[in-house]
C-alpha cells in the first residue's frame, strides 16, 4: 500500500477530545474517525487491524468446534418480550418501528434470538453440546460514551452461545470457551485477567469478564497480591471477621446533632471514626416501596450489588413520599424503630455499639447494636452490598487485596436455564423427555480490543503494534522520492517483498525525513525499513524495529530476502 | 465439519412461504432461517458460502486499488439532511433516536457519509483518485420483502465510492469498477450481464445494473436481440418513427360513450384497436398540482420514468379535487382544453387523428391531433413515458428487442457532483482552487448473490454450487458409520484431506443411505466421495461430482491424494 493513496491522514495533534493516550494515538495514526458521539468509522489502516483481531478470535472459535454464522442487526420486539428484557434493556438500547409499526431492537445481544434458533435446528440430545458464534454490529445507546473506541454507542461484538444437555455439559463448554480466551488475548498480547464479575442484564450466577489492566480503564478490579484472586468491584468479596461483639453495656440513648446530616460531620463533631457510624439509606425496591441499606461509616455503597439484590437495572434514591412511608426524616435516618425492610452490609458487626440516626430532626441515637435495637429483614441475615476499597483481605487468602483500573476487553456468561426457562426451549432427551437447553454466553468487543492494544503498547511517539495485529508487516521509507536511484530501490524492494506475501505499507511521499519518520513512529508498524541516498552508497538499507531504538545496515542485495525471513518467524511466533 | 454436530438441519419438503427454486432450496438445505419477514440469519453452511462471495468481491476491489474501511450501520440524521434525503428516503428506511432525542438512519447507503471522510482525508487533487469500499449490514423498509434473499430488510452490501477531480477522472473509475464486476461475476459462476439503469434516488445520469437472467427475478429488462442495447425496462428505449403524420382532414369532434370509460370498451364499442386511442392519465407534481400525460391506447405508463419526469419517489395518481381543478372527467379526461400541462408521451405520433376524452360525461372527441388540437408541456416535445415491449425495435439497431426477467446482483452509478455540490466537499485543485469531488458508487448485495447462484444453480435434487462459493470442497459419506472398517476408513479419509487443506463435509451420521445421499444431493457440495462396506470390499471408495451423473470408483489408497489434486485444480480454475 502506498501512502500516498492511502485514505486516511495522520494528525500531527491530539484533536482535544481525545481521553486517553489510545484514544489520541488511535485518531492520530489514522485508526478510526468518528462520525457522530460514540460511531466510528474504521479507516484503512484500522480496518486491517480490526480484522486481524477478528482472524484471531475466529480461529480459537473454530478451534474448539464453535460454528460460524451470523443473526441480524434488527430483531422483532416479540422475542425480546419473551424474555421480559425488551423492556429492562430500553435505556440503553435503540428501537425502530417499520411502516407497519412492528417494533424491532438494534441488536444489544443475541440470547434470545439464537434460542430461537436452535429450537429449530437442535431437535435432540443427539445434536448435543452445540455452540455457535458471530461477528455482529451492535448497537447500546450509551448515556457516556467514552475515550473513542473503549465505549462506543455502536461496535463490532464477537457474540458466542453454547448450548448444553445438563449444568456439566455448560460448564465444559465454560471452560473451553475460558481457554480459548485465554489464548486469544495472549495472541493479541493483551495482558488480560480473568476476574468474577457481575452477571448484570444477562441473567444467571457464574460469569468471569478479560480485563487488561490500565489506567485507561472504567472498571476497577479488587486483585489479591498473592494472585489468588480478583473480581470486578461490581461483585469482589473480602474476607470479613464474622465474630459477633458482645451489646455494648449502656443502652441506646439520644444524642443532641442539630444540623450534622453527614458522616463527615458527625466525625467531626463527634470525634469519631467514620466506623463508629452506620449509615442508613433508603431507596425504593421493584414495587416501589422503601427499603433501608444499613452500612458502616467508612463504607461506600456498591451499586451494583444492591442492583442485583433488589433485581433491579437501577437503583432508585428514595424521595419524600417515601420518607414520610418509612417514618424517617432526611439526614437522620437510622435503622430503630424504622417502618421498612432493613437490609444489613455485611460490614457491620452483630453486637457492636454505633452511632445512628434516630428517625427523629437533629438527632441520633448511639449504642445502637445489630441483634438488639434493630434486625436485619431476613434472620439477621447481612448482605454484601459494600466496596471493597485497597488493602482490604483476600476472601481466598486473607493477603491484601489492591484496586486497579481495567478495561474488560470480553466477558462469559454461564446462564444455564435462564432464557431456555423463559422461552421454553427444549430438546428431546435420551429418556424421551423434554429437556431445558443450558446455556452460556460468551462475547468479545472487536474495536475496544483493538484501543486496549494501543493503551498498552505504545510510547510517546505512537503506536508500537504486536507483530499479529498489526496493519501491515513492514514499513518501507524512501528518501527522498525525488532521488530516481532511491525511487527505483525502494519501488523494486517494495514489489519483491509484495509478490512474497509480506505486507508493506510503503511510504512514497515526498515529505521531509522528520515528517516520514514522526508517521512511521506514530502508525507503528514493526519494522521499518528505510532506502535512502546515504544507506544506498553503503549498498544497504537500513532496518529498525517498531519497538526498539537500534537501527542496524543490511546489504541492499539481500534485504529482500532478510526481511522475507524475519517476517515469517514473525508470523509463526505470532501464531502459537 | 461433522453432520451430526452441524448447526443447521436440511429439510425434506420446501416450507409454504418459499417462492422461487432458489428460495426452497435456501431453506431446505440450511443456508438460511427467517427470523422475521424480510430478516435472515445465515446459518453455518450459508455462512460460509457468503464469506467465499464476499472475498471474491475483495480481492477485485482490492485489485483495482479500492481501500477496505467500514462505516457504521447508525448514521446521523444531520448528514443525510444536507442533501434532502432523510424525507426522500424516509418510505423505505429505518429510523431511530437515542435518549437524547437526536435522530438516526439505519445505513441505507453511505454516500453522504463517505463524502464527510473524503472532506477530512482528502485535502489535495494529489491525494486523488481514491476509492474505497465496505461490507456493511443495510436496512431498508419494504413493503414487499419477497424470495427469500432476494429482496430483504436487512442486507450486507459491499459498497465502494470513488472520488476523481474531474469527470474523465469518473469515468475511468467507473470503467475499472465495471470491470471488476464483470470477474466478479463470473467467479462466483453467475452469468450477469451489464444494462443501462434508472438511477432512482442515487442522483446522476449514468448507472448500469448487472442482471441474471432467471425467471425468478422481479426486474424487467429490455435485450437486444442482436446483443447491442440491454437496459431496465425501468430506462429501456426503442427506436421510434419519429415522423410526424398530416394533419386529420376533419376538424375534431364530439362522440357519445355513455359509461365507456376504458381502452378496451372502448376498442369494443366503436371496433378499432387500441392504437386509434389517446390514454390520460391525470397525476400530481412535486407541489401537488395536477399534471396530465398522454400514452397511445396500446402503451403502459412506465412510472419510473414518470417518477424520474417530475422528480419525485412515488407517482401519486390524482384525486377528485385535482379533477375538479384540471376540468376533466374521471374516465373521460382528455388533452383537449385540459387545465393541466400536458406530457406527451414519445409513442404518440404527432399529426395523427385519435380518439381522445372530451373532459365531459359520456363524450370524446374524434381527430383529436397533436400539434394541432392541443399541445405538449414545453414546445411540443415529447417525452419517452411508455413501458417497451416485447419486439419493439432495438434503439441502437432496430433489431427486435425481447423483454426478460432478472435478478439484479450489482449496481454502479456515476453521479458525478450530486452529492459534493450539496454537501460543498471540496478538494485543493492543482491550480490553487477548491473543486467538488467528482463522484460513483459501486453496490452488490451478497445475499441476493447467494442465492441468484442457487436460482440459476441446481436441479431437482438441490442446489449445485460452483466450486468457488461451495461452503465446502468435498463432502464424504460414510456408509453405515456402525460398520467398523467403514467409520475408520472415513475417520482417516477426512482427518488426511483436512490435514492437506481440504475443505471437508463428513456425513458421519447413522442415517440410511437414502436420506444421506438426498442431503449430498440437496447440499450440493462440488465432490461427493462414498466410503461404503461394498467399495471397501473392492479397495475402492466411490467419487461423483455433483454436477455429473457419472460416479467412478477411486482406488482407496490412492483416493486422498487424488482428491487433493481435484481440489487443487477446481481451486486454480475458480481463481481465474
Amino acid at each position: 500500500m502506498r501512502m500516498s493513496r492511502l485514505f486516511g491522514r495522520t494528525l500531527r495533534e491530539p484533536p482535544s477530545e481525545a481521553q486517553t493516550p489510545g484514544h489520541q494515538l488511535m485518531l492520530r495514526a489514522a485508526i478510526a474517525r468518528p462520525l457522530a458521539a460514540g460511531l466510528y468509522t474504521w479507516l484503512p489502516l484500522g480496518f486491517r487491524v480490526a480484522k486481524k483481531v477478528e482472524q484471531i478470535i475466529r480461529e480459537e472459535m473454530d478451534r474448539i468446534g464453535c460454528q460460524e454464522m451470523e443473526m441480524p442487526v434488527l430483531t422483532p420486539a416479540e422475542v425480546w418480550k419473551t424474555t421480559g428484557r425488551w423492556d429492562l434493556l430500553e435505556p440503553i438500547t435503540f428501537r425502530t418501528k417499520d411502516h407497519n409499526g412492528r417494533e424491532f431492537m438494534v441488536s444489544y445481544t443475541h440470547e434470545e434470538v439464537v434460542h430461537l434458533h436452535a429450537i429449530n435446528e437442535i431437535l435432540s440430545y443427539r445434536q448435543l453440546p452445540a455452540m455457535v458464534y458471530h461477528f455482529q454490529s451492535k448497537g447500546r445507546d450509551e448515556t457516556r460514551p467514552r475515550a473513542g473506541l473503549l465505549r462506543t454507542r455502536e461496535f463490532v461484538m464477537k457474540d458466542a452461545y453454547s448450548f448444553d444437555m445438563d449444568q456439566a455439559g455448560l460448564e465444559r463448554s465454560y471452560a473451553a470457551q475460558h481457554g480459548a480466551y485465554v489464548r486469544i488475548f495472549r495472541r493479541m498480547s493483551l495482558d488480560a485477567i480473568s476476574v468474577e464479575s457481575d452477571t448484570g442484564a444477562m441473567g444467571g450466577d457464574v460469569a468471569h469478564e478479560f480485563q487488561v489492566l490500565t489506567e485507561a480503564g472504567e472498571d476497577r478490579l479488587a486483585i489479591c497480591s498473592r494472585g489468588d484472586y480478583s473480581a470486578n468491584l461490581e461483585k469482589a468479596a473480602r474476607k470479613i471477621d464474622d465474630a459477633s461483639e458482645p451489646f455494648p453495656k449502656a443502652a441506646r440513648s439520644e444524642i443532641a446533632t442539630p444540623g450534622t446530616t453527614t458522616i463527615e460531620a458527625l466525625q467531626a463533631s463527634l470525634k469519631l471514626p467514620a466506623s463508629a457510624f452506620l449509615k442508613t439509606l433508603l431507596v425504593k425496591d421493584r414495587d416501589g416501596k422503601p427499603v433501608a441499606v444499613v452500612l458502616p461509616g467508612d463504607r461506600n455503597l456498591n451499586e451494583a450489588k444492591l442492583r442485583k439484590r433488589l433485581g433491579m437495572s437501577d437503583v432508585q434514591f428514595a424521595g419524600d413520599a417515601d420518607f414520610a412511608r418509612a417514618g424517617g426524616v432526611a439526614g437522620f435516618v437510622g435503622p430503630v424503630g424504622l417502618g421498612a425492610p432493613v437490609l444489613v452490609d455485611t460490614a457491620v458487626v452483630a453486637g457492636r455499639g454505633y452511632v445512628a440516626g434516630a428517625n427523629k430532626k437533629d438527632t441520633h441515637l448511639k449504642d445502637v447494636a445489630l441483634g438488639r435495637d434493630f434486625t436485619a429483614e431476613r434472620a439477621d441475615r447481612r448482605v454484601d452490598l459494600h466496596d471493597v476499597i485497597e488493602g482490604d483481605a483476600c476472601p481466598t487468602c486473607g493477603a491484601p487485596l489492591a484496586v486497579k483500573r481495567g478495561v474488560e476487553v470480553g466477558n462469559i456468561f454461564a446462564y444455564g436455564t435462564y432464557y431456555s426457562e423463559k422461552m421454553n426451549a427444549t430438546y428431546l432427551a435420551e429418556d424421551g423427555t423434554r429437556k431445558l437447553f443450558v446455556g452460556g454466553s460468551y462475547g468479545i468487543g472487536v474495536g475496544r480490543s483493538v484501543q486496549t492494544i494501543i493503551e498498552t503498547s505504545h510510547d510517546d511517539k505512537g503506536i508500537i503494534w504486536p507483530f499479529a495485529v498489526a496493519p501491515y508487516e513492514v514499513h518501507v521509507v524512501g528518501l527522498p522520492m525525488n532521488d530516481e536511484t532511491v525511487h527505483a530501490a525502494a519501488d523494486a524492494l517494495v514489489a519483491t517483498l509484495e509478490e512474497k506475501g509480506v505486507q508493506v505499507l510503503y511510504d512514497d511521499r515526498d515529505e521531509s525525513a522528520g515528517v516520514k519518520f514522526a508517521d512511521a513512529d506514530l502508525i507503528g508498524i514493526p519494522f521499518r525499513v528505510t532506502v535512502s541516498r546515504r544507506s544506498l552508497q553503503s549498498k544497504s538499507v537500513e532496518l529498525k524495529p517498531r519497538a526498539s531504538s537500534e537501527a542496524e545496515l543490511v546489504p541492499h542485495d539481500i534485504a529482500a530476502d532478510r526481511l522475507v525471513d524475519i517476517v515469517r518467524r514473525a508470523r509463526e511466533a505470532a501464531a502459537r
